[in-house]
């Protein structure tokens, strides 16, 4: 007999070398039916593995993340199954379960097309009808290479693997693949699916191997789940930041920059009032802003470690013969700021804040729009302490965290890291911080979950991840300890005892990336910016050509009062300017004709609300400029 | 007889042959007494020399900038021959003259001392009271390297001049140097001289060559102009501001940067401000902001031409084996995004300003401060327009640029520089703009002096020059017309007739660069800025302790109406705590003891003004509310 814990805390006996699926079974038929894999002591199994030990056991369902994670894998083997069936000469490569669906990379002397994608999908609903088992087994290397003999990216994988690696298949039919797993107990398991589109993608995603395609898809137990994913993915398509960037002007990407953005008028508005709201709000909270090169010697850059760890990420030019490396962070510009002057423990903390631009290097593939860029903007901040002041340090920074989220309407889940088995600094300092972290989280009544091991060698950190409105999620706030750069920089401040001490180091962000952000409010609003953030806020459309000087009046009104104002006078009919407004998506068109030019009027037209009617100008400035003022969404 | 048009436009006679100290004595013996060069239609020529055809003579006295430079140039010699007098090993490199004075590079084995510097000065009064006649002589190659065959980087120099080049010296008793001149007439006339400072400079500048030994002197007429000189000296070594930007903690420059600046707290409040202000200013002149990217690609630049003519200042990215380059302009960006969208000769002119970071590189001897620097921000700003806009555009950014100057109380002058004799652009356009250019200034009012041939080869262009409050001249902004990239680019508008046409564009700098302009404030006002621009407006000063509530209450107080505000409630005498806040240059400081907190008081104490007295907190609100708002001095 095995004893099994289960996800609700409760212990019970079962039979040693039952599988998961069986304890699933015993537990309720009900679980068993839905069940798609299990998780015995954290790490995710199939549900035939046989349970022969003490364990703790969740029974996964599609719901969880390692649920999902399995469905879709075992899709994509279907789908490379049926893709062999079809066409016995493409070789594979790899198939991964991915967010939101999987796919499949193959070597194909034939160009796939949207029509073999649904021959594809023909061949797959086969392949679940006949409900083959997966099964799993593990081979010698020899034997391994033997049975991939004619897959070369396979036997190129089998290579690469280390020495006492155990090498598994999976098998469902006639189908094997090379694969660790895990899987549904059969084919037959994955109900709805769909094959979504046709990509190319290097092997190994360097550009100097072969381009194969790839063939991405999705599935779900329901109809109506697909369906519902189907529809999202629509809506964003819609909110696409990088449409919606041209279509309003805000930003671009061009090939003379790839990963560089260009922001355009208007997203420089934007990006000017986040910035202003970003320090208005640090100022209060007892930051200071900085500003540090871009490039900085190497030798930096190997004393704080970024050389050895994060060369492959960083660009770099020689001058005078010597090498300098342009920023991917900032923190050895910033702790240099700290070292500037001797710091008693009276000064602590020192929170200093910094905009500061970054450059990453990532592959062209990867590239999309603002949200994965080569170059962006971290608002970030490094706060020097004493252990003592970490958790009002954090709460500090989680209460900053929560404002700016609630400011733009988002709700959000926060994950806590911890300790990894490579980890530097005691297991006093340690427990302190994360202790901190926790205290911290729990005095303000926040809920987390914990991610243990997760942390930095360095630190334990706190994630924040923000859902937008279409229920996505982005990760986009840290707040991350660190215990490693105050030694390697010899960061020291002067306590009570006159003696020194080791500080210790916050590196944090709240936007994350101005860049990204503003990708992501981009999407989140459809380009519906709230008032405050709109880069034109009031239009005003003249009926005829004599409206204009009323209509200027109007706009010189409105811009005294620091509001962003543009006046359409054009020889133009009216609906045609509504309309043009509207895909402007300005939240104020102010209509001007005899009636409003007589009385000191303006017909407004909410973007929100329709059509408000005619009112004096002063009420409706006072409307505006109090949504303005209190950040209205 | 030759016809010599003199400087007020007379014209007279003068028999062929004569020298031109001759003719200023023919003039009158005065002018000849204080005469030290000539100009000959534009170019300065030694006194000596004959007047054989008809010509433009301009007599130089030492107060213009072509005798100034010819008076340093002879104390140079003279300096160099004091040298070889007293260290006959000595090899000597080049000794030109410079603003303020001149240097000689020597490579002695001998480093010299202070005491050197004192021989060499007592030297080099003997030559100038021995009274040499300068003299020049030409030699054909081969005897001018036999001259020099111990002087191996005069032998250097010589190798290096063009086939055809004329190869003269001058000599002054027993010393000849390899030299274009011009000179004096004698050692004699220079009259009061010092020698400043001793440096290491590399041979070409180069660091792969060897240092050689720099003496730096100046010369004067008069001991009273050298007294004027030595003062203003020493007021601007107490205003450097490599001095007070670390001493007011505004910004710094590290070894693991060179040529690059870190901004601290206090000096990014004063560029915020800065920032803040172009961009208000900006906005109500119908100025659009954008940002580009820190990199482009390579062929960006060769289209722009910089490539071909820029690239050694520049620095360059490898990037997935593709070559991009650190921008050192704006410019390529800017067009691009004029480029994204087709534009009407009614939406002319496009107003597009950008904050934008630039990199160019320096020789590492040249750095100094934010004065000079390898990467700033340019506030930039192109305007495309059509060549009828020229001096209404123009007349705008003359404006602008009087109004931003007038607001940090520097006086300016203006200088014009046309057509150079390489250049591109029709006769048409390149008349057509200068004449906008001239009339743009003469609409406003401005004197200005003509630079002859100056011109970029692409656009004339004005130069401003504003002077700070010790009699400095430093180049900030700038008005460049340019008709070659609207070219290269092939930028164009839709004009009224249906068809495309040329726009073309402006170049603006008003800051210049705002890291070199914060250096210059700095200076200008020696660290004690303007209340709007003080990183710290106020100070409150506890007397003791237990007025630290109070003092609480008036910073809350201050704050509330967003002023920067410090409390030094320290357990220190209020005398040493003034003094520090003295030193900090802070504008007021606000005293506050059992009076003031009784009656709701501070006792005020103004950095320009000294002890204001005790006075209610509103009435020293309104006070400072008002200077900041009017930018006060």
């Amino acid at each position: 007999m095995v004893q099994v814990t289960l996800k609700d805390g409760s212990k019970r006996s079962f039979e040693s070398g039952k599988t998961i699926l069986d304890i699933a079974k015993e537990i309720s038929e009900g679980l068993a039916r839905v069940a798609v894999a299990g998780e015995i002591n954290g790490v995710v199994k199939d549900l035939m593995t046989p349970v022969t030990e003490d364990c703790s056991l969740n029974i996964l369902t599609f719901d969880s993340e390692g649920g999902k994670h399995t469905y879709w894998h075992t899709s994509s083997h279907i789908m490379a199954q049926a893709v062999k069936r079809l066409y016995p000469n493409v070789k594979l490569a790899i198939g991964p379960a991915i967010d939101n669906g999987f796919y499949y990379d193959f070597d194909s002397e034939k160009t796939f097309t949207p029509e073999d994608l649904q021959a594809i999908e023909e061949e797959m609903a086969k392949i679940i009808k006949e409900d083959y088992p997966v099964e799993r087994f593990t081979l010698p290397r020899d034997k391994a290479l033997e049975l991939m003999k004619d897959e070369p990216y396979k036997v190129e994988l089998i290579n690469d693997l280390p020495e006492d690696a155990e090498i598994s298949f999976y098998r469902q039919g006639e189908f094997v693949d090379l694969c660790a797993g895990p899987h549904l107990p059969s084919t037959g398991k994955v109900k709805v699916f769909k094959l979504m589109q046709l990509a190319g993608a290097y092997w190994r995603g360097n550009e100097k191997n072969k381009m194969l395609q790839r063939i991405y898809g999705t599935a779900y137990p329901k109809k109506s789940d697909l369906d519902t994913y189907l529809q999202r993915l629509e809506e964003a398509r819609k909110r696409d930041h990088r449409k919606l960037g041209r279509e309003l002007d805000l930003f671009d990407i061009y090939e003379e920059g790839p990963g560089f953005p260009f922001f355009m008028p208007k997203g420089m508005v934007l990006r000017n009032l986040l910035e202003d709201y970003w320090r208005k709000e640090h100022v209060k909270r007892g930051y200071q802003e900085i500003k540090t090169p871009i490039m900085l010697t190497k030798d930096l850059w190997c004393r704080s470690g970024h050389w050895d760890n994060y060369k492959d990420n960083m660009y770099t030019v020689n001058i005078d013969e010597a090498e300098f490396a342009i920023k991917p962070m900032n923190c050895p510009g910033g702790i240099l700021v700290y070292q500037r002057k001797l710091h008693s423990y009276r000064d602590l903390p020192q929170r200093m804040g910094e905009l500061g631009l970054v450059h990453r290097h990532e592959l062209s593939g990867t590239l999309h729009g603002l949200m994965r860029v080569r170059c962006f903007t971290q608002d970030d901040a490094h706060i020097f302490m004493t252990p003592d002041q970490i958790k009002d340090e954090v709460i500090g920074v989680i209460r900053l965290i929560d404002d700016f989220y609630k400011t733009f309407g988002f709700k959000y889940h926060v994950e806590l890291s911890t300790r990894p088995e490579k980890s530097i600094g005691s297991d006093e300092l340690w427990e302190k911080s994360t202790a901190a972290l926790r205290e911290a989280l729990e005095d303000q009544g926040i809920a987390y979950k914990v991610n243990e091991g997760d942390g930095a060698f360095y630190g334990p950190k706190i994630d924040f991840h923000l859902e937008d409105s279409i229920g996505r999620t982005w990760q986009c706030g840290t707040i991350q300890l660190d215990m490693n750069l105050p030694e390697r920089f010899d960061l020291y401040y002067i306590g009570p005892d006159g003696e020194k001490h080791r500080p210790v180091m916050i590196h944090r962000v709240v936007f994350g990336s101005i860049e990204r952000f503003i990708a992501i409010l981009t999407e989140h609003f459809a380009g519906a910016f709230p008032v405050w953030l709109s880069p034109v806020q009031a239009k005003i459309l003249t009926i005829v050509e004599k409206h204009i000087p009323y209509a200027e009046q109007v706009k010189a009104k409105l811009e005294e009062k620091g509001i962003r104002v543009e006046l359409d006078g054009r020889n133009e009919k009216i609906g045609f300017k509504i309309r043009e407004a509207q895909m402007e998506k300005i939240p104020y068109m102010l209509v001007v004709g005899d009636k409003e030019a007589e009385n000191g009027h303006v017909a407004v037209r909410s973007r929100k609300e329709g059509d408000l009617g005619s009112m004096p100008l002063d009420v409706f400035l006072e409307r505006i400029l109090g949504e303005i003022e209190s950040k209205a969404m």
